[in-house]
C-alpha cells in the first residue's frame, strides 16, 4: 500500500507535471536597479539599489551581491534563518554561473546550480517545486539574478563601446529575484491568500533558426509557445482556465509573435496575456526598445507583482513562463542560430 | 492516509537523501577521445572519436556531437527511443551549456540544464534520480561532457599559443557520458545484477580560497572533503560501508588532499578510496600530469568501469563523488578564488 501510493503518478500528458500536495511559496524577494525603479512598477520592489556597482569592483561582483540581498531578504521576510533552507535552486546568465557561485557561497546552503539563460527563474521554481513535494526538503530557495552591464559584457558589447542598439533588442533588467517554496503554509497576514505551485511543465529547446542575438524575443517565442500550447493540452484546457498567462522577457516584437504563433492553433492569449519585459520599463521615456529581458527580469516581476495579485485574489490561476535564449557569445560568433527554451509554473491563489 | 504517505519524508541528516523506491540505471553509455582510448580505460568505453573535431568546424559542435551520440547510444542499448525519455538533465562546461543546447536539442526531450562544472554528471544523476522517484518521469536521460580543446580555449589559452602546463595541472578528459534512470529494472542479461541510486547528498560551496586554475584539484578536494564527511555523518555510517568511494577528478594533487582532510577527521579511505581522473589517463606515459578532469572525465569513467563492477557484483556499494571547480574566464582574471562543489550519489548492486 505505502508503496504504491509513493508511486502515485504525477505525470500529465506528454510533458507535464500535477503536484499531489502542491508546495507553498511562503516568501520572495525583489532588489532592483536604478532604472528599474523608474519604471512602472518601481515601487512594488523590495529594495532599489542605486548604485550599478553596489560598491564592487566589477560588474559579476555586484551581480552577486544583488543575489546575495534577494536570498538574504526573503530569509528576513519569512523570519527564517539560511540553516532552514535545506536546497538552493539557482542560476545566473554569466559564463559558468559566477553570479551565483560568489553570490551564494557565504549562505552555505546546498547548492543546485541551473542554467535556462532567462528561464532561470522559471527552472529554479520547477525544480524547487518538485525537491519540496517529492519529501527531499522541507524549504528550498528558488533565485537567479541578472545585470545590465554584466550581460552587455558578456554577451554584446562592452558600455564603453557605445553600440547602437536595434529597435528590436532588449534592455536586461539589474536585479535579482527569489521565492521560498514550502512543504508547509506560513502567512505573515492571516486574512490574505496562501500560493501554491500547482504543477508544471519543463520546455523543450525550440529553434527555428534565427540568428539575431539582438532580436532575442523572436527567438525565444516558439519556445514560449510550444511551452504554452504543450500545457494547454496536457491538462485539456483552454487559456481562459488562467486569470493570466505571464511570459518571461518576450518584449514587444517577441510578444506578437506568440500570440499569432498561438492563434494559429485557436489558442486566443490577447485578453490575457502579459510580459514581464514589458511591463517592467516604460517603453515611451526609458529608451528600452523592445522591452527588459535577463533572467532578473521576470523573478523580480514574479516576487514583486505577480506574488501580490495572487495574495490578495485579484488573480486566481497564473501561468508563469519565464523565457531563455540559449546563446552564448562564442555561439553567436560561430554563427549558430538562437535556440529558445521556456518553462511553465502553474501558480495558485487558494484559501 | 494517502497523503500522509506521499510526504513521508526522504531526508536524512542535514544534507542527504533516502529514496523509498530506488530508481535504476537501466543504460549507460560512454563516448571518448583518442587519448582516453589510449589509456588504461580504453578498452571500456562504448565509442571512440579518432577525430577530435568529429567532422565538425569547431570545438564546440564536436562537443555537441560527442553529447549527441552518448544519448543515442544509451537509448540504442536499452532499446529505447527518444519520447520513452521524459526529461534529460544535463549540462557542460562551456559558457552558457552551448555543448548540450547543440547537442541535445534534435532528442526533443523537455530539458533540466544544470552546471556543476565538473560535478554535473552528479547534479544531473542527482536531479534525475529525483525526478524519477518523486513520480515526476518514468525515465531520465542524465548527461554530461567535455572536450579537451574547447575547455582549453574557455578557461586557459587556446591550444595554439603552446603553453606549458604545470605539474598540478589536470588534462580534460575529451568524452561524454550518460545514463538512464528508470522506475522500472530493465536488465539486458537476467544473470547480471541490477544498479540502482540508493540515495544522494547534494553539496554546497566550499572555497578554502585557493585561486590557482591550473591545480584545480586543490581548489575541489575540500569540497570532496565537506560531501563525503557529510554523507557518512547523515546516514551515521564510517567509509568501509562503501566498497569504494570514488571521487571525480581531483587527480593525484586533490586526492592527497582529500585524504589527509579525512583522516583528521578519523575518516579513512586509503584503501578504498578511487579517482576518475588518476584512473583514466597512464601518467608514466600520457603526459597528462596531474590526472584527468572535465565533466566528461567521472561521466565516461561511471558509465563504463563503474557501471561493469556493479553489474558483475564485484562492488556492492559505491560512493560517487563528482567535483567540479566553480571558476569562470572572468573570475579568474578578475582574481577571485576557485570555490569547488561535489555531489555525492550512492550508488548500489542489487539482485
Amino acid at each position: 500500500m505505502s508503496e504504491k501510493v509513493v508511486n502515485e503518478t504525477k505525470m500529465v500528458g506528454k510533458q507535464s507535471i500535477a503536484f499531489n500536495k502542491p508546495p507553498f511559496i511562503i516568501s520572495s524577494a525583489s532588489i532592483a536597479g536604478k532604472k528599474e525603479s523608474e519604471g512602472p512598477m518601481g515601487g512594488l520592489f523590495d529594495v532599489i539599489q542605486e548604485d550599478p556597482l553596489l560598491g564592487k569592483n566589477t560588474w559579476e561582483e555586484a551581480e552577486s551581491e544583488l543575489m546575495k540581498l534577494a536570498a538574504n531578504k526573503a530569509l528576513e521576510k519569512a523570519k527564517l534563518k539560511n540553516t532552514d533552507i535545506r536546497y538552493l535552486v539557482g542560476g545566473d546568465l554569466l559564463g559558468q554561473l559566477i553570479a551565483t557561485s560568489f553570490g551564494i557561497a557565504s549562505l552555505e546552503i546546498p547548492l543546485i546550480g541551473i542554467y535556462g539563460a532567462c528561464s532561470t527563474m522559471g527552472e529554479a521554481m520547477l525544480v524547487g517545486s518538485m525537491l519540496v513535494e517529492g519529501g527531499y526538503a522541507g524549504k528550498v530557495l528558488s533565485i537567479t539574478s541578472s545585470h545590465f552591464a554584466g550581460a552587455e559584457k558578456q554577451f554584446r558589447f562592452p558600455l564603453d563601446y557605445g553600440n547602437q542598439r536595434p529597435y528590436s533588442a532588449s534592455w536586461t533588467v539589474t536585479g535579482s529575484g527569489c521565492v521560498i517554496i514550502s512543504d508547509q503554509d506560513q502567512k505573515p497576514d492571516p486574512s490574505k491568500a496562501s500560493v501554491i505551485i500547482k504543477g508544471v511543465t519543463p520546455g523543450k529547446i525550440v529553434d527555428y533558426g534565427l540568428k539575431d542575438s539582438l532580436n532575442m524575443g523572436a527567438c525565444m517565442a516558439p519556445a514560449a509557445y510550444e511551452t504554452i500550447k504543450q500545457n494547454l493540452e496536457d491538462f485539456g484546457i483552454q487559456p481562459n482556465y488562467y486569470d493570466k498567462i505571464i511570459t518571461g522577457d518576450l518584449g514587444y516584437v517577441g510578444s506578437d509573435i506568440l500570440k499569432d504563433l498561438l492563434k494559429e492553433k485557436n489558442y486566443d492569449i490577447t485578453t490575457n496575456h502579459m510580459d514581464c519585459g514589458i511591463e517592467i520599463f516604460n517603453q515611451e521615456n526609458q529608451d528600452t526598445h523592445a522591452g527588459g529581458s535577463g533572467c532578473g527580469c521576470s523573478a523580480i516581476i514574479f516576487a514583486s507583482f505577480v506574488l501580490r495579485k495572487l495574495i490578495s485574489r485579484e488573480w486566481k490561476r497564473v501561468l508563469f513562463i519565464p523565457t531563455g535564449a540559449l546563446l552564448s557569445q562564442v555561439s553567436f560568433n560561430e554563427g549558430k542560430s538562437v535556440p529558445g527554451i521556456a518553462h511553465a509554473i502553474i501558480v495558485e491563489s487558494v484559501g
